[in-house]
Parts: C-alpha cells; sequence; structure tokens
C-alpha cells in the first residue's frame, strides 16, 4: 500500500527530553494540556508542499540534487506519485495540517483550462487523502511567480493581460480551496515588486494590487467561503522590492484600499529578518494592529542576505514568537506552516523526517516556554507596570484627546515638571526570559 | 565685523565647470535658468546648525576633534559666537535657507522655562539676521532625544510626564519657527521606537505617538502657522526599531490617525539605505502616496550599517532623485538640507566650505541632468508606454471595479489568453540614464 | 553564414558622445591613445560565456525566461549552434577576448572521459574561431560546482573521490586553456566552504586547498603553461562561507602553502561588496599584496545580500577602480571579464547588445577620468605628501627595525611631543574626484 | 569601608537552576567539576573597566545617562573612588580577572609623562587590590583611539610622530601589565585603518603596523613579559575598514611581518558579526591556525550594523562557541572579557549586577552543554567519520604531496570513478545540539 519511499519509518512518536532517538519527539506530544489547550491545537502544524516535495534542492549555482521518484517527469502519474507519498509524510509525522501552491501539485498544462484540470483533478485525491487521514488543509495558493510569463508581475504587471491570467488562476485556487475545507487562503507576491524603478511607475502597481486584492475578497464572499485571506510579508527576493515589504507596510497598503478588516497575514522569520526586524516583532506588531493571521515557520540565516528557508532549530527565538501568540490569545484559522527546506546536501528521505520532527520539537519547546512564561507573569506585569501612568489621570486624558499642547505647557509650568528616567532594565529582562528557554 | 573664524575666505561664486578653485562652484550658477526657474528656487538649499556647528566631532570610540571658539563655553556668549559664525557660513555659501533644532542653538537652562527662553533670545538674533542677511528658515525642531530623560522615548515615553515635558518643548520651538517665517516644522523621532521588545508595548506607544502628532497639528492651526508639519522616517539608530522606519510605515501610521492629509515626509539619504530602499524609492514612493515633502540631503555608506551622514558627492544618484522630484512638480514648502557631518578627521574651518561647496555642486549637476532627462523625455515616453495597456479598455474596467474574478476568467477562456512577456529593459534604460550623469 | 539570432544588428562602432543610438559606443573608441595606449589594450574586454550564453534567466523563485535556440536540447549540436552565436556576439561588440567554463560549451557526459572529449570537441571549434575572428581567449576554467557531486564541495569534500575527480577535471580544461593560447586560467571554489559548521573541519578542508592549488601549479609547469593562474575571491554564495573570502584571506592562505608568488586574484565587484568591502579596496589592497590578476566586471546591488551580477554601469565607481589599476601599471595577463547577467525580464537578443555597450561605455568613461586624474597628478600628490614624514629621518629608522620602543619613548620625552593632528581633507578629495566622472 | 555604590548588595551566590532571585547564579557554581577542572577555571571570567565604569551611557545622539558618583570629576580622586567601586563589583561577582585600558583608569594629564605617571598611580593601587581580593589582570591595552591625536591612526598614522607617541603609551602599559602580573597584554586597533581610500596607502600603513606590531614583541622579550601578545579582530566601526578585519586577514598578516608565532589574537562575538562571521566560526578558524587566544564576551543585534557589545545571553551560541574552545582543549593564558555594556537605559547600580550575573549564567549552560556534548561525542563522531577518506589511502597520498593531477586523471580512469554525494546532515545535527542547550 505504501509508496516505499520512506522505506522502514515508523510513525513518530513522543519518547521524552532523554531520547536520543532522531526519530522521536523529545517534547512535541500532541494531547499534552498546556494552557488548557492541547498541545496540537495550540502548534496547528502544517507541511508545506512546495518546500518537501516540489523543490528539486537546486540553487542559483547548481541543479537538482534531491534524487525523488516524482521528479523523473513532469505529468499527471508523478504528481499523484507526489500527492502519495506527501501523504505518507503528513501521517508519518502526525501533523493535522498542509498547504500548498497550485503549481507544485500538478504540472502545468498548454492552456489555463488544462492546467486548472489538473489541479482539480489532484484535489479530488486530496479531499480522499483527507478524509482518509484526517490531516487537513491550512491553506491553499496561486504560484503567480514561477512561470515566465509572470516576470514582471501579477497583479502589479505593466501589462492587464497578465492581472487577468493571473485573477482565473486565482479564482480556481480559491475554490478549490474552498472546496477541500481550507481554513485561509493565502497570496504571496513574490513578483509584485520592481526589479528598477526606471521602468516603474508604483502608483500605478499599487492601485492595481489594490483592485486585485479587493476582488479575491468579493470573490470568496461571493461564493461563500469563511476561511481567511492572508497576504505574506516579504521585502525583496526575487525582486528588489516588493509592495508587501512587512506589517506596517502592508498595514497601510489595506487601509488604502480599504481592506484593513479583511485580510490579514501570514508572517515568516525569514522574511522579517531580511526586512530589518525580529520575528517577535513582527508577531506583535500585526496583532497590535489587528493583522495577526498565521504564520510560515522557517528560519533564516542571520549573516545571509537571501532567503534561506531553514528549518527552524533555535528555542528561544521561537518562544518569544509564541509568547506574543499566546498573549493575544493564540491561532485561530491560522497554523505554524513549515515554509522551511532541507539543505540541498540533505538528500535522503529520512532528512525530511530528521528536519520536521527536529524543528516540531524545538517550537515545541518554545511553546511550553512561553505558557510558563504568561503563567508566571513576572514579564507580563513588569511592562503593564511600565505603562501605569497611561492608564489614568493626565495619562488618560492626554489619549482621550482632551489636552491640547497649551494646556500640557501650563501643566509643566504649574508643576514644575522635570520627569526623571526610569532603568529599562533590558539584561534583567533578559535573564529573566532565560528561565524559559 | 566677522568673527575670523573662515579668515581669508571670500564668498563662493560660480567659475564655470573646467575651474579647479575648490572653493569655487563648477555647476551651481543659483540665477541659472532650469526648466524655467532659478538654480536656486529648484534647489532651495538649507545649512543645518545641527552638524555644521553643534557637533564637535564624536564618535563612539573617541571624543571631540573640532576645536572650534563655540565650544569652549555652554553659556549665552558661545551661543551667540556660534550664531554669528552659522550665518557667516551661511552667506560665505550663499544659500537661501538654515535649519535649527532648539538645543543647537543655545544651551538647556535648569527649567524648560529657562531652556525656552535661552531659545527664544537666540531666535530674536535669528530674527535681526535674517533681515539682513535675506536667508531664511526652512525649518525648526526640537531636540527630543539627547538628554537623558529622553532615553526612553518622548511621545512614546512609558511615562506620561515625558510626553507632556516634550509637548511643552515643541510648542516652543513650533511658535519661534511660525514667528521666524519658518516655511516648515520637522518631527524627527529619533527615540520614539524601543531598544527591546521585551519593556515594550507597541500599540500602546503607536497610540501615544498619534496622539503628540494630532496635538502638534491642532497647535498650528491654532497659532495660524501656515508650514507644513513634516515627520522623517528612519528606521533605527539610536533605537533598535523606529516607528518612523520608512515613507510606506509612515503611511500606514498617518492613515490609522487621521493625519495623511496633514502631515508629509522629510526624506533622508541615508535613513533611507538603513531602511533597505533606495533614495529615489523613498522619494517616487512619497510622490505616489501624496506624502512628499522635504529632503535631508547626505549620503550613507553603502557598506556600513550606521548612519554616516556624510555630504552627498554621488552625481548618478542625485540626478535620479531630482528626477523624481521634477517628475512630481519639485519642491513647494520644501528644500534641500545640508543633514550631513564632514568627517571627524576634516577638522579645519574650510573643510566645511569644501564639503557644502562639493555637494552643493553634485547635486546641481543631479538638477541639470534630471532636468534634461526630463525634456527629453525618452525615460517617461518609455514608462508610460510600458503601462499604456491600462489606459483604456480592459485594463480601465478592471481598474474601476467594473470586473470580477468570475468576468476575468471567462475573459480567459474566451480570448484562450497566453500573454507573453517583454523585456524590462533595464540594462537599456541604466545606459539611457547614464547620457545624463 | 550568420545563425540569424542577431538579426539585422550590425557590428557596434564609435559615434561619439552625443550618440543617442543604444547601439553605438559613446565612450569606448578601441583605438583612442589613452597614456600612450590603445583603449582596447587597457580594458582588455572579455565576454563571459556563461552569463550570457548558458544562464537561462532563472531565479530561486523562476525558471527560464531567455528563448534562446540552443536550450532546446542538450546535446553537442545546440552546443555548436552556442558557439556559432557567442562568436558572432564577440564581433559584433568588438571584444578582444571571451571566457569559459568547460561545462557552458558543451554537455555532460555519462562518463567524465565522455564530457572531457565534449569539451575538446568544442574547443577544436573555438580554435579555428579564434583564428577567424582575432578573438583571443583570456582564461578557462572548470565547473566544479553545478553538478550535484559537488554538493560538498571539490578540493575540500570530505570524501577523497570529489577531490580526485575534480583534478581530473581541472586537468582537462587547463591542458585545453593552455592549447587555445589563454593568458590565465582561473579557478572559483564556489562549493569551497561550508554549509553548517556543524559538520565542518575547516582544517583538514584548507589544507586539502592548499594541496589543491598546489597540484595545479605543478601542473601548469609541467606543461608549460605560461598564463597565470588566478583564484577568484568571494564570502559566500552559494556556500554560508567559503574560503576565499576575500583578498586579505587569500593572502594568507596562499602563504600558508607557500603559493604566494604562484597564484593571483580574479577580482570582482559583487564578490567585493558581498564581502563587506569596496571594489576599489580590493584593487588597491591586491595591489600592495601582489596579488592583482584580473577583473570580474560587474554590479551588485548594494541593497540586496545576494550576487545580483549586474551589468556595471557605475562611471564613478569604475573611475576609482581603474585609477587604481593604472596606479599599479595596468593590466599584465588579466582583463575585464563581463561577469554579468542581463536581467531575467531582458529576454531579447537586443539586451545582450546593451548590456554590453552601455557597460563598456561607462567603463571606457572610468578609464578616461582615471588617466585623467591620474595625469593631473592632483591626488596622488595629495596622498605622497600626507606619508613624506615616513620617507626620511625619524620615520625610515622606525621601518628599518632600527629603533624600539624604549627609544621611541626616550624621543617623546625628548622632544616633548605632542603631535597634533592634520585635517583628512575627505570632502575635499571627494570633490576633486568628482572633476573626473 | 565600602563605598556605599552597590548599597545592601549582598554577594551573588549559586542557588540553582529554579532560583528566581536576580541576584544568584542558577548555572554558574565556580568550584563545580566539569571534565576536571573547576568551572571558575574553565571560564576564567574578567569584567572589563571599561564598559562597566567608563562608559557614560552616551551614544550617536544622546549624552550620558549614568549618574556614576566618579563621573563628577576628571581628576585622580575620582579615579580612586572608580578603582574601589570596580573592585566592590569584581567581589560581589566572585570573578577571577579584570581588564582595564589605560585611559579607563586614570585621567590624560597634559603630557604623556604626566598621563604615563597617573596610570602608574592607579596601577599600584591595583597591585594592593589583586593582593586584598585575588582578582588577578586577564590583560591590559593601551587607548590609543579615543583622543583626538588619533583621529588617523596610531601605527598606521601617515605622521611618524603619532606612530611613536602611540609606541611611548604601549610601553608604559605593557610594562605596568608585567608588574601586575597580567596574562596577556592586547592590541586593539581601532583606528588602525581608513576613513577613505581617497587619501590612504594601504601598502604603507600595513608595513608600519607590522613594524609596530614587532617592536612589541621585542619590548616584551626585552622585559621578560611572559604573558601573550593578543590583537582583536573587528572589520570596522570606527573606522570604515580596519586592517584586523578578522581572524583570516590578521594570519595573513602575521604571517607577512614574521608575528604568527608571536601573536594570537582576542575574539569578540560582536566583531565576528560585523564582518559577516559567527562568533564560533571566528573561534574554529583560530583554533585551526593556531592563533586562538582569549575572548571578548558579548553580543550584537543581528539586525544592527554597528557594535552593541550587549551582555551576552544567548545560551545556543555560547554552547556552540565553547564547544570549539573544549575541543581545542580550553583556555591557556586566555579567558572571557566581559566587554559588553549595560543597556544606556540600564541606568541603576544593581542593571550591572543584573547584567553580569544573567551573562555568567548563560555562559555557564553553555560550557555545561558543550562539556556534555563533547563527552557523549556523537557530534565529534559524525565530523570525524566525515573525513575519514582523508585518514589513509589515496587521501593521505594526495595530502602527503604524493600525486599529480595526472596520477589522479589515471586514477578517474582507471576506476572509472563516479563519486556519489552523501546526505550532509544538517537538520539532524542541528536538532541533535538542541539537546544541549
Amino acid at each position: 500500500m505504501s509508496s516505499g519511499f520512506f522505506k522502514d519509518i515508523q510513525k513518530v512518536t513522543y519518547k521524552g527530553p532523554d531520547s536520543k532517538d532522531p526519530l522521536s519527539f523529545r517534547f512535541y506530544d500532541p494531547d499534552r494540556m498546556v494552557m488548557g489547550k492541547r498541545m496540537a491545537d495550540h502548534l496547528r502544524f502544517a507541511v508545506a508542499y512546495w518546500h518537501s516535495f516540489a523543490w528539486p534542492g537546486s540553487d542559483p549555482f547548481g541543479g537538482q540534487t534531491f534524487d525523488r521518484p516524482w521528479f523523473r517527469g513532469d505529468d499527471m502519474e508523478h504528481a499523484k506519485l507526489k500527492a502519495e507519498v506527501a501523504f505518507e509524510l503528513f501521517t508519518l509525522l502526525g501533523v493535522p495540517f498542509f498547504t500548498f501552491h497550485d503549481r507544485d501539485i500538478a504540472p502545468e498544462g498548454k492552456t489555463l483550462a488544462e492546467s486548472n484540470r489538473n489541479v482539480r483533478e489532484i484535489a479530488d485525491i486530496f479531499a480522499k487523502k483527507i478524509d482518509e487521514t484526517g490531516v487537513r488543509l491550512l491553506w491553499g495558493t496561486a504560484n503567480l511567480f514561477s512561470n515566465r510569463r509572470f516576470m514582471a508581475g501579477a497583479a502589479t504587471n505593466p501589462d492587464p493581460d497578465l492581472f487577468i491570467y493571473a485573477a482565473a488562476q486565482v479564482k480556481n485556487v480559491l475554490e478549490i480551496t474552498h472546496e477541500l475545507g481550507g481554513e485561509n487562503y493565502v497570496l504571496w507576491g513574490g513578483r509584485e515588486g520592481y526589479e528598477t524603478l526606471l521602468n516603474t511607475d508604483m502608483g500605478r502597481e499599487l492601485d492595481q494590487l489594490g483592485r486585485f486584492l479587493t476582488m479575491v475578497v468579493e470573490h470568496k464572499n461571493k461564493i461563500g467561503f469563511k476561511g481567511q485571506i492572508l497576504i505574506e510579508p516579504k521585502p525583496k527576493e526575487p525582486t528588489k522590492h516588493q509592495y508587501d515589504f512587512d506589517v506596517a507596510s502592508i498595514y497601510g497598503m489595506l487601509q488604502r484600499y480599504g481592506l484593513e478588516n479583511e485580510v490579514k497575514t501570514n508572517l515568516e522569520q525569514n522574511h522579517a529578518i531580511l526586512a530589518g526586524h525580529s520575528f517577535q516583532h513582527e508577531i506583535h506588531l500585526a496583532n497590535a494592529l489587528g493583522l495577526f493571521g498565521s504564520l510560515d515557520i522557517n528560519r533564516g540565516d542571520d549573516l545571509l542576505g537571501w532567503d534561506t528557508d531553514q528549518f527552524a532549530m533555535n528555542v528561544p527565538e521561537m518562544t518569544l514568537a509564541f509568547y506574543e501568540i499566546l498573549k493575544a490569545g493564540g491561532f485561530t484559522s491560522g497554523g505554524m506552516n513549515f515554509d522551511a527546506k532541507i539543505r540541498r546536501q540533505s538528500i535522503d528521505p529520512e532528512d525530511l523526517l530528521y528536519a520536521h520532527v527536529g524543528s516540531m520539537d524545538a517550537i515545541a519547546r518554545g511553546l511550553e516556554g512561553a505558557a510558563k512564561m504568561l503563567e508566571e507573569g513576572d514579564l507580563k506585569s513588569f511592562v503593564d507596570e511600565r505603562y501605569s501612568g497611561w492608564d489614568s489621570g493626565i495619562g488618560q486624558e492626554i489619549l482621550k484627546g482632551e489636552k491640547s499642547l497649551d494646556d500640557l505647557a501650563k501643566y509643566v509650568e504649574e508643576k514644575n515638571l522635570d520627569p526623571q528616567p526610569k532603568s529599562g532594565r533590558q539584561e534583567y529582562l533578559e535573564s529573566m526570559v532565560n528561565r524559559y528557554s
């Protein structure tokens, strides 16, 4: 029954912190209760079709390193084999979700109609697999960046025909995502930016992009899809500059087009650091602005300037990231999608397992630390106390708009105000946080 | 009559491109007409009090290198000497404008009231100097970052007393700027950000900042100041993260607090590159979003990660920057403020002249190139043509919101749409642009 | 006779600075004398087979965009067509040189023997073309990075079999380069580094690399190849870290293995900036250390963290780069190889021309500026004067090793030494340099 | 008897991992045996005079924030108070070592002779304190960067008088370090580089630097100082470029001047990342090249481009750093010097304690993890096995220089060699390493 790809590998189980078996979980224990919720329900892990099954191991200086049976042909037979193996991995890992781009799962046809039919045919297989395995769809998305036709963008292409083509492609995947019970629909605008300002009109392109997003939201409502529309910030690569630079930029864009209540963000660690922000910052800000949706979980190399998409193994960083999530109430429709590639030298099937297992464990440790940190409450109390002057009195009056510059100048004079700085206690807090990771 | 600081240096005059006299202009010829306007009126140069007269040449690893007479005491007498020399420099260079922070021009007093009085006393001297010399005030601003009281921010301080103190300080400088006929008022929030997220609540701080900006706008209207309120983007340094990260972030923040028609931006090359953007990008985007106000003109080192604030000598970059400005109609209230420091090893009075003269010339060359580029029109025609599909037909229908995803999917099918990519011609355009610099 | 690929494009000729024809030279005038040498002999331009004929326009997020006839099959017929078109481009541009990697010119065979035969068969065609056209070989090199076998390095592979395989491949290309009259042989160790220190022993790998380089030098001598062996610094990408990080690192490595008189460097602008250095710095330092060999001429994007390999269009930077070269006496065996890719959106055959023509012009302007700067001598005089204290007296005694710390401490005391700093004149010099670009 | 600065703070003691007392150690337990050695003897912690007692909390945009009694005057009385408090901190923390720059401990005089006398007077106090407390001197150094006289460098100054002055200053501190029983002498060449290549001759400056280092080594031998001479790599800041860029550069420089057996390196995490390297990389490479000496222990911000010098709190990074140290046999004369600044907002005396205690704990955890990792041996075995092909047979023959390119080409042919890549197992190893931190 099995494809045989994973040979003798057994379902990965929890064996506790002392386990040295690299194919066991040391921390991820799906049914363990953390803050009144199952660990699995907190983390909502999803395996990404793209990185684990579609990427061949190439880089800009070298070609395919992964010798996968499904790479031997670009046809429906091989696509079906890939789907088979994908669900085997989902099951071995025990993850509750998966995600996909349309072009990952089925070959491109001669026309868009044929391509769409191919995607639908595999989606039918997914529907059965979902039934059989219980693994659900976290989100689907359309690949509007790999084919050369999109080289100058999809929604932001100077040629409206590309916008139209992209719209038709998105419609297909949005509908399929709806039919498969997907909990979100994601847009990543990998080519929605520019290579050189010399040939670009940003004002025009932003308006095009605003219109595109609006149409997606309208269509979602028309077909009754209740999932969340998500947009994924990334500052650059493949582009020189991408419109969805970071959470703050997206917030401005959504407001410009009246979409701030319709669209949320799908945040990625590696994209955050390419934009000059920490992962924690992007989550914190998205929560502050009401834009937090879901996570693409991975890790960039702090010293490299491109999207390395490594598996997240960094426990302290995951702890702080999850602290922000728990503080804001946890995921609703979102989850943690492994938008991460095993290194191109990790060529064995086992490597796919080592990577996911190691990262799930690192993140589970992060969750536990974050939960404990929130439950003990020392960090939160410190911050609340630090701002407490704003909760009443003159602080509240200012925030409510009851004071003018003249009022405040008078206040300084009357009180002979000479405010003294207080220690920010950064090292104290950093050391405190180390108690939890 | 003269302070003697600049000894035998004469007023700098235009001597033409072949001049080898480093104290002459080779390109900056104030009365020369470019696109129907005097060069001086295009460029609107301003000398910055801060960098040229207040900075002592220190860096994080070493102290003062500049041996200026006015550094020998922190009192009103020395402040007056400084003012004397400043206007001598403005006059030697023939710049039409200057700019200042309150703390640059007068010593801090024991109370805010005393500090404000000191500032006002020097402002009275400025008023006379403005009359005598014709040099005008481009903008004033309050320094809300140097004093230790502001170490955790001004408007975004966790302690409301700091907000209040800052408000009273801004009121004073805003009113003085108004009285001196300043054309703009600038806010640079050098500490409006965070050092560590561990002790920070961004949502709270953003609301505080929104309230502060609103109060400034309200006070401006109350006192009848017709100048433009400007906010200056910078991503970091001295902070780990600053709320005014870049133009796109500021746009979102201004919209959030309903200020997008009240406040514009003061853009700086070095701040742009610290945020991961080109200077041209920030100007282009500010124009697209209606936020372009003024420039802090300088140059960062592309290979260093801090704000080096060097004098702009980079002709090709200035050409493209000015192309964006001219394309959008040129400066209104804004101008080009030399937010640039001579290197700490440039310790002689002459170095202040060499730097300004060299940079004014580089920028004047940029203006000439940009004007020619716009007049010849090859670049603009290329871009307009590239997007022309959006100017009518289906392009316009999409932009007007007359089409849905269903419509577009049908369009693909009916037209059997298979759009082909067109060359972006980057090298052709880069080579074309080289004709102008 | 022609392949028809370049259709009606004619040989590019010099038409002078006012030409608006993008397929003419405005500055590059091969026979024009500059400092007593033909411009062509100063610049020694070479077109790179790799970027212009082998790269398909792919990036990490998208596939081939260039629709070249020779991409339609990976066989000898298509390789021959590619060679045909390549020499057509060389001739249209009038460049004196070309360069190649073995894998660019001929398909990989089933065995190394077959691969080597394929390379040799195309090399025979090259030999004829060289005779016919007068275009010469600047250098050849072996591609030891694209094939998956080299994923963990060639000389630095943990498996000696890869070292051996690589050695046999290099032997073939070195001999062919010799036979074709190549003036240099280049090694670029794109995988000679590590992805993770966790699985790496740098000491071992450095020794392997030292041994490899030594064998190449020995074989060069054995076969009587008089060309220069060059090694190309790059800090990272595709690797996390590469042993040939920059000029300073290579100097250390060459000394470690006694090769500092045998091997020189092939420097690239984009690699320099990835290492945190300016291009001028790397050339200056290579000259100071006796390691300057040749240039891979291109331009990186200062704001992107990967190797964009754009065509060099940056006149001021090229001026300073060439100033360093001229000051040290100009190229001997080296030249300027266009290690530059047209953007993936520049899909038309014309784009290959626009790019090379625009860049040749920008560099020719740089050469002219640099030559004038050197001839007028103001910059050089300033620098010589600045260090003149070291040319005699106590300065010379120190450099000759005739003084001890005790002597110098006594000198301070006796002379009551209190040395005063002198202005470094950075802005004066920057402005002076602007006279030449 | 006490200065009263630290008020009621008691000596910090080990209270175990569950302690929530921020002024107790959770992991650092000096007498605990790890791999047969006391923890204190492994770690050899030193408190730095500079960061903890001389830095006033300023940054480029703001002045002093720390209100320390000894900042109230720049005279010997205040210097003595500072020394008093410094030894109180050393004692409260229980660290075995301290370090200093001459200018940190005593005010600069009107002449070098007076400055040297001031330094010596405080050194005499140190001698007594060392006797009383048992705290020893890890290293001393001369500050050749803060005073404006050194703005263009010390050894590499274009003016030989500065070289001479610097030499005399070093002589004094080197001798004092010797007298105080210092275990090393450090040179950090913060201005030994350039601001602009336009006024710089790197070849000359390198020769000057080589001569300077040689004189220091000669003097050390002359006076019988048995400590280690250390040089500290840093790529930039305050300079645009520093000659001691990184370990690899220093190796080349030391070889050039025949000093590779005389001088070792003092490595810093923040300097490593500014150079584009991980801390682990620099330690690993220094060990491979025989240059490992000592550590300046701190932490840079991966997203900021300047030297933030934060206290190291990053357990996983410290674990890997210490793994490299232990693998190579541990410290000899070196130690871990806290070259780290409390944040400028951490203005209370307690913050000095929180910072050191938190960082000592994080590093002690790192040591424990590293020791366990080395003792269990899984990582080391993996790496040894990976390279085992080089330990015998053809691998050894190659390394011994017994094979030529011809031999290896023949070997490929005879064996029909077609080497297959093996998985690099990066995620497996990353996950394994997570077991230890």
